[in-house]
């Protein structure tokens, strides 16, 4: 079975080209309960029930679907997570009281019983951190209406972790950065970024490794500013960094467009006849693809987004449309070959 | 203008996969005249003459086209070298008193005036050691009546460098033995044929390294056998190796034949898709595609011969292509556009 895309992936919104996604993230808890990590069965159970019900009366707006973790398997929760709509935290076990709210665009997901007794998180295409944040907000009201909000009026709202707290927001982009990355530009801008508060992440790597030249940015601290304010300093400090991408790109044409022409040609012809590919190789001949296809040097067509295909490279991905798991080796065929055929617009 | 393709580079003959041409070369001076490099300008000038009439005197069975080398321009004098037709030393300034008479086909050249007075060469696809003998016999039988040899009961034919003396044959074949160095096996089969009196020479690396896997394997001593023992031996030392590389081929598709097949789709991709590329790196890749052409992992069809794609890869050939010089950047762009080309079937 071939999973299908969120909504997220299809590289519409403004941008589009360099930002692949916006995320808005609430953290809020209930009052008079202890966080999740220090609750009791029946504390968890109870706190399920209460927030489903009040997520269940949220349905006939936004069709909402609503799955309690341990009733979903294994490679249906990795599938979850590599879609970014739940945090990886969410499926670890053991897996009890948890539970995750998904609208049909798989736009919006709302997380019980994860570090926060509830995370609402909006997840939109291109740059539309604002617009995220909107439908964020809403949502928000919504279950207020319904749900006792633990809240101090010095503290904002309050949160498991520290660095939550206040607006309990956390607004974050995924960029994809190759320019930089080549002319060596990245770590000097995120260092710079550092020193405003932003940080700056790898998405599928270990540590400040950035596979597939994909950063995640977000905003440090959640306290002392008010939600529009973050919203508002992050969208500035993208289209910075979106500006610094563009100049570098177009200094690589400018200077070095017969190895960028190169460099693009080699890795879809690597894509499009490989027999075995590691998930590091293809994302990395990926980034080079995107990039090529975004500076008008791929000669082919480029069937699917850079979201898209990044997605088509993780290991439960590949499981699902297989039907049953794969050892290492099998996996790194199973990628060759769906990427091939992708590519070459074989079939979806 | 697009060079032709010498008859030897068109991959017939027994075992072509692995022999991609079998030479001989037979090595005669004149009686009484001094060695070339001792040669004065008119006893130079004279042989060449002498030597020029009774070549010419060929011509009505052979077909023979006669060009002194200083009249040829230095690019065809370097393609000349790069179809194996004459020895690079034929080619080295100053060029005077040397010529080089060659068939319409390209099997046979005379070199006049190199190191020897004469060199008869006969140069034909795959295993046909003693066909190639047969042929320069012929000729060499043909000039001896014309011209006066020099010869010594002992020591057979007198000639220039001491390893050439007796019958003054050379026979060697170019062996594409990839399976060989991919199961590292090659170095000890190679030490082997050093014990028995043969040379393996890579073709066209520096020293050891063989580019491509192409290597030439020859008689080293030409004195105490006679001409048919000494391409007797070396066409039974050469199916000796090619029973090797066979068995190395049937271990690499018993045992490997996945990543294999990754290797050979891989160089497929890049060599179709890349826009630069060195001539050391399109060796390996022409290497790569070859054997997965020989093993059926190919998936398309391979328009050329493994002798004719390694020859475009040659500055000589690109340069009569573009039909002016060319700069190490231009050639591997020209490189890697000729290449692409051609193993699309685009065009000749």
């Amino acid at each position: 079975m071939t999973p299908h895309f969120s909504q997220w992936m299809t590289g519409s919104g403004p941008e589009a080209d360099i930002v692949l996604s916006s995320r808005i993230r609430l953290a809020r808890n209930m009052a008079g309960q202890p966080f999740p990590h220090r609750m009791t069965a029946e504390q968890a159970e109870r706190l399920l029930e209460d927030v489903s019900a009040a997520v269940k009366e949220l349905q006939s707006g936004w069709q909402i679907d609503f799955r309690r973790l341990d009733q979903v398997t294994p490679v249906e929760r990795q599938l979850l997570v590599e879609k970014h709509l739940v945090s990886p935290l969410l499926v670890q076990e053991p897996i009890r009281y948890q539970a995750v709210a998904i609208d049909q665009r798989e736009s919006i997901s709302i997380m019980v019983n994860e570090e926060d007794h509830l995370r609402i998180q909006v997840l939109l295409p291109g740059l539309q951190l604002d617009e995220a944040w909107k439908v964020a907000d809403t949502i928000d009201d919504a279950l207020e209406s319904r749900l006792d909000y633990a809240y101090d009026e010095q503290s904002g709202y309050l949160t498991a972790w520290p660095t939550n707290l206040g607006t309990g927001l956390r607004a974050s982009v995924m960029l994809h950065l190759p320019a930089l990355v080549l002319t060596r530009q990245a770590a000097q801008v995120f260092t710079a970024l550092a020193q405003v508060g932003i940080v700056v992440r790898g998405l599928y790597g270990e540590g400040s490794e950035a596979l597939g030249n994909i950063f995640q940015v977000s905003n440090q601290v959640s306290l002392g500013l008010t939600e529009e304010e973050i919203v508002h300093n992050l969208t500035v400090v993208t289209q910075q960094i979106i500006g610094r991408e563009r100049q570098a790109r177009a200094h690589l044409m400018a200077a070095e467009q017969l190895l960028l022409a190169d460099r693009v040609g080699r890795a879809w012809g690597i894509l499009t006849n490989a027999k075995v590919m590691t998930s590091a190789e293809a994302l990395r001949l990926l980034s080079d693809v995107s990039l090529g296809h975004d500076l008008s040097l791929l000669e082919a067509p480029m069937p699917f987004t850079f979201a898209q295909l990044a997605f088509m490279t993780r290991p439960s991905y590949l499981e699902t449309e297989a039907g049953h798991p794969l050892s290492a080796v099998d996996r790194d065929q199973m990628r060759a070959e769906t990427l091939r055929r992708h590519l070459l617009g074989k079939t979806l």
